[in-house]
């Protein structure tokens, strides 16, 4: 999905999104807003189009150079052509203004806009994730609002452990002070400790037994002894706006012979990672040499029994604005570079053992990676 | 932003987006995935194509005909062509193989799919909001879902509201057992509190003031006395997805003349909706009249002293799955019908004076509307 052209300096930019879900906007401006608006980016000079709602607003907040009211420009368009314009007529009408006909957007621009520009005689291209190189390199401010993320996700895992520890096993079940201890129960004692913390945990995943070996089933129902519990965990920071993305793996009581190997080689998996990511390695090697070795400690992937098992999800990926963004350590290439913020993340699931996955992550650096995770890793607790 | 295109039953659908962010898409498969899926309706019988990492998820979960592995389709794909799909081979191939040519994409549809999908010989049209004309329309289970959301901002918002009663005032600014109260701290108590109910508020809006004279400043810094304080809070459940949204304007203390008259037009403003909110009534209409009635009660709107003041927001919009959905009650005309549920939320915004905006919920019927908000409006706490 990412096409391979690079922003030149004198390539125009529009963005037509909300900020709220569109990190590449937001990267742009730093200017929040839940509704859609418009920035342009003409021969270096940064404009933002707000309606009345936010126009003051953006004034103040937005780091742009000119923002300007979209109902001041309409007035203007009407007192010269007689005609009200649509929201597409303004954006067309400005940029024409400025002498463009050529624009780059993002490869996930609407139809809506590209279609109609275009019949206005604009020649419309997008441009593939990273749109904005510099957003894949953190900067310093940035590599502290992600660690600052990871930290209260630690805290907040912590006390989920703390509970489970403290949990009675009865029936195989895990009970603490009287209460059954579910997914739902200790995906609580996580999201509101984050929520403490201002960090907004969307889609937490605790999964036990059976559900755990879906990497994406979010878990639901009992926890039970002798089973792993994945906790992965990935809230955005609401002051930043940076993601944490955390995974651990226990079990409450004993686990099987073959679930503690499937830990060790999680480990060792990660460990392949830590040892070869560095500015230059490709995302691509790193992941096949973890799949290689997995293989050789037993443990396949493909179909079994009808359903996907073995280490079927990539290494790991960016981690910024976005919860998924580039670069990607995983089935295709990949140049790492320094400044990446990557997760390392490998994971095994088998219908008759359970699932594992740990996740740290790092900063790639000329030599290697720094790890931003300090959370210890263990399996039975 | 929309068009005027009614879905036929003969169109084809084709959606590719996460479905985490995009509604419409949740909406036809009750499927929540945080990484972009393909969703194909081909004369009826709807589709997915699934990565190997959630395939088996979308075939127990997803509310869909038929699940397909994208990885069985690459390799099908091989074995016929010899050559390595990518992913828009993957999704024309599919069509093609069903024999459509014609595709309805929502307005959103990113171009980067759009451009080589016609490269390839399909004609793709686009279709606003509503694209599923049903979701505007609440089922009774999602009316219960919204009411549930609203009861629980109101548990939020009512220990946020003790907390001020009980605050002592110093030199004009708040303080709680010691502690200086914030628009941050407020915004804690309410967002830990929906939390503990399942509910993600995500940019609540807790602000006094100054900042509570534009509409979408969150608020931050002290609270303080005999200052109006806005808030504003619309967290998503996280079980249902669906959104509530509420307002609320308080004092802690003696609110000034203008203030209270703004609150009591404001009140006014709602009654005059809550009066001819009906099915088949516009909405243009509707906001018209409040901002009619704000003129004669002497609150005027527009720019003074270069920035917006009086009402310059909608009166209301369309709430469920998506924050700010159809049908709208603004500047622009838009005729509900029974089972919309909206927003009314009128506002009045002026610098030397503050800011006052109430919200409720309600659900259109035939003869009129039903509230679903039940918590109590007063200015002076």
């Amino acid at each position: 999905m990412t096409s391979m052209k690079k922003t030149k300096p004198s390539q125009n930019i529009l963005i037509v999104a909300a900020s709220e879900q569109d990190a590449n906007l937001y990267y742009a401006t730093r200017f929040i807003a839940p509704d859609p608006f418009v920035f342009f980016n003409i021969r270096g000079t940064k404009h933002l189009l707000m309606s009345d709602l936010e126009v003051d607003r953006a004034k103040h907040q937005a780091d742009v150079d000119q923002v300007h009211s979209t109902s001041k420009l309409a007035k203007a368009y009407r007192e010269r052509t007689g005609e009200r314009p649509s929201y597409i007529d303004l954006i067309a009408d400005f940029a024409k203004q400025r002498r463009v006909r050529r624009l780059l957007v993002p490869a996930d621009f609407p139809i809506s806009f590209a279609d109609p520009l275009r019949k206005r005689g604009f020649q419309v291209e997008f441009k593939g994730n990273p749109f904005f190189e510099r957003r894949t390199v953190k900067t310093k401010e940035e590599i502290q609002a992600i660690t600052r993320a990871i930290r209260h996700v630690e805290t907040a895992v912590g006390l989920a452990i703390q509970t489970l520890r403290k949990s009675v096993i009865r029936r195989g079940k895990l009970f603490y002070r009287g209460e059954k201890l579910t997914s739902e129960s200790i995906k609580k004692i996580i999201n509101v400790s984050l929520m403490e913390n201002d960090c907004i945990a969307a889609h937490s995943i605790v999964s036990c037994g059976a559900h755990a070996v879906d990497p994406h089933d979010q878990g639901s129902g009992p926890l039970y002894a002798n089973q792993s519990i994945i906790m992965d965990i990935f809230p955005r920071d609401s002051k930043s706006r940076y993601f944490a993305d955390f995974t651990r793996t226990v079990v409450r009581g004993t686990a099987s012979p073959k679930l503690k190997r499937m830990y060790q080689a999680v480990q060792e998996g990660q460990e392949i990672a830590f040892r070869t990511v560095r500015a230059g390695a490709d995302g691509h090697t790193i992941h096949q040499a973890i799949n290689k070795r997995f293989e050789e400690l037993g443990f396949p992937t493909g179909v079994q029994n009808g359903r996907m098992q073995g280490f079927f999800h990539g290494t790991g990926h960016g981690l910024g604005l976005d919860i998924h963004e580039e670069p990607s350590i995983s089935g295709r290439p990949d140049i790492l570079r320094a400044g990446h913020v990557v997760t390392v993340e490998p994971g095994l699931y088998y219908a008759d053992a359970g699932g594992v996955r740990l996740e740290d992550v790092v900063v790639v650096t000329p030599a290697g990676c720094r790890n931003l995770t300090r959370f210890p890793k263990y399996l039975e607790i």
